[in-house]
């Protein structure tokens, strides 16, 4: 069962599954949840189209925060950035749109594209172009073996500025403009951009995956009622396993080139094994005992080992005791296009991607909450 | 007399007016009239516009290059960046154009408005909004005293990337955002903006300015083929004075903050004093003997000694022979609201503003070339 539709009660678990999802990027959708449930209770619950029951011709786009997620937890927002962005970008070129994409599931863009919507009045698809997070716009399934474009974008700030990118020589041009742009603007501005037809959405998002959030929250929020073993819980949610559980022994941090960049070390509870990560904001690779045991853009989470809630780079700190689940990433992330933007060597890693194997992510979820007998 | 047209003659004389008018920045106007005459052998002269005949309801707008003059002399443009940057605007708003008027008529930006027009087929109006050089867009007559904003602008640079500001908190917003997408591209970008009436530039303009350039350039010309005293005449053509006469015996330079800023010292040929001048892009304040002898808004010129080129901080270095010559600022840049934005504070000055007596920058020179008998 997917959702047809957001209400208050459903935010919880879609911040908890989209904070994992996040795979330690993304930002936290605790205060987007906050901000949702505020427009939930003025207007109603947000109305969500399965992606294939768009038509081919219908009019989308995604909405989302752009900057910095540190920035995001002390710069609050106007509030209606989202709406404004979405209105702009109308504005340009002359047309509404029917349906708003969500263009990241992982972290605090989860809640993003349902606050904007409720707030314009148009429905959010429950599709991505991710199924994870990633930092930066080129990096979308929307973008990768498809003709829609980043650009138009339109971008707006908590004040008065606004800014429409009518076209750009690329998609990572578009990125670095308006990068530059949020910068600008405090480090935090909403974006619209990526226009796209409802075939568009269809062929190349990654599907589902609010539901999946929303299924995998939930299942997290019942395995720590029943006691459950929470991580394995939250792995069964995303067909992925649960590789390491240990004490946090080491964390290097440097912030370059506007990316958290960096890598920890985890100690395993059992015995002399150890997981080493690194991450650019999202954790991009992990080495067990030096062999490479996963790399983007397989998802690589970390959870705390007793309430399986998400762990993300800016928290992460030695001494928590966490487990590490890999999942496999949506198929829209493999194609030949997708990973020369999102594959280990986009990011520099010199290593030859090896998929896991499986994966629920793009797939409609079963929506039963999955708590079997071995973890109880 | 005033210009009615710019022909292949009028360049020389127009770059070095606007290179002495530049106070020390605004870049070399050099290679933009090398494009500027490849335009005009391609399309004829460019028309040029008495302000006073505008209908009041014109539709008129600035349009100029953003970015860094010392980029512009390694990063050639593409060719049509104002013409491109014009027509995003108009397509924005929805209109024409009547007239492009000058952002700065000191350096290179004095040839970027009579490109643009004549590739859009758009006339130029005789009048800019500094009657010198400053760095930033706010920094315009068309904006002190007027209901005029610098946004809506729209920019693109030597590929094919555009962005439009529908709008802006404040005019210093609109120059903080665009710089930065400037910044983006590469440090050098076409800008349309300042969307304006016929009658506010009437109101607001400092007039006659291009006609003044060419008046200035034709006079030292004039001068260097008569052997006179090549500063002295153009002093006289600004209704200004050369205040000192020396060599450069020091220069200190540090780039910060996206300026160039920094001081010099000169001393004299004929006792033992001392003008020092500090800039910031442009030469803002001069003392001499360690009192103030002039400051922003006045213009505050360097010359060579014998040939009266304009000397630029970027080139400024130690034993040149220079000619120090300071001139009355339009009476534009002398309200309250003018002195807020470009007066001595507004650099972090600590000084009153007296203002030098006189001045002819803004009122339509007399076009004969003045070499009176004493500097012959």
């Amino acid at each position: 069962m997917t959702l047809s539709q957001v209400t208050l009660d459903d935010i919880r678990p879609i911040g908890i599954g989209a904070g994992i999802l996040g795979t330690g990027g993304g930002g936290n959708p605790y205060l987007g949840g906050l901000h949702l449930a505020a427009v939930i209770r003025e207007k109603g619950p947000q109305p969500i189209i399965d992606p294939f029951a768009l038509a081919d011709d219908a009019l989308c786009c995604v909405v989302g925060s752009i900057g910095a997620p540190t920035v995001s937890i002390e710069k609050l927002p106007e509030g209606t950035e989202m709406q404004r962005a979405l209105r702009l970008l109308e504005a340009h070129i002359g047309k509404r749109f029917d349906a708003v994409a969500i263009a990241e599931i992982g972290g605090a863009n989860s809640m993003q594209p349902l606050i904007g919507g409720l707030q314009a009045g148009i429905p959010t698809v429950d599709s991505d172009s991710m199924g994870r997070a990633y930092p930066e716009i080129q990096m979308s399934s929307f973008l990768f073996d498809t003709s829609a474009t980043a650009a138009p974008l339109a971008m707006v700030d908590a004040a008065d500025n606004a800014a429409v990118l009518p076209h750009a020589s690329s998609d990572k041009w578009a990125e670095t403009i308006a990068r530059n742009i949020a910068v600008s603007m405090g480090a935090r501005a909403g974006l619209a951009g990526t226009i796209m037809s409802g075939a568009q959405v269809k062929a190349a998002g990654v599907h589902y995956t609010l539901s999946l959030a929303h299924h995998l929250g939930s299942a997290v929020i019942a395995a720590q009622r029943h006691k459950a073993d929470v991580p394995a819980v939250a792995a069964d949610a995303l067909d992925g396993a649960v590789i390491f559980r240990g004490k946090i022994s080491d964390v290097a941090r440097r912030t370059t080139k506007g990316f958290a960049r960096g890598g920890l070390s985890i100690d395993s509870f059992h015995n002399r094994d150890r997981l080493e990560i690194e991450f650019q904001n999202e954790f991009l690779i992990a080495y067990l005992n030096g062999e490479v045991a996963a790399t983007t853009p397989d998802l690589i989470c970390i959870v705390t080992e007793e309430e399986g809630e998400p762990v993300t780079t800016e928290v992460l700190r030695y001494g928590t005791r966490v487990a590490v689940i890999t999942a496999p990433a949506p198929p829209q992330l493999k194609s030949a296009n997708a990973l020369k933007v999102v594959g280990p060597a986009a990011f520099g890693y010199k290593v030859a991607y090896t998929p896991l194997p499986g994966g629920v992510i793009g797939h409609a979820p079963q929506m039963q909450v999955k708590i079997s007998r071995e973890n109880l």
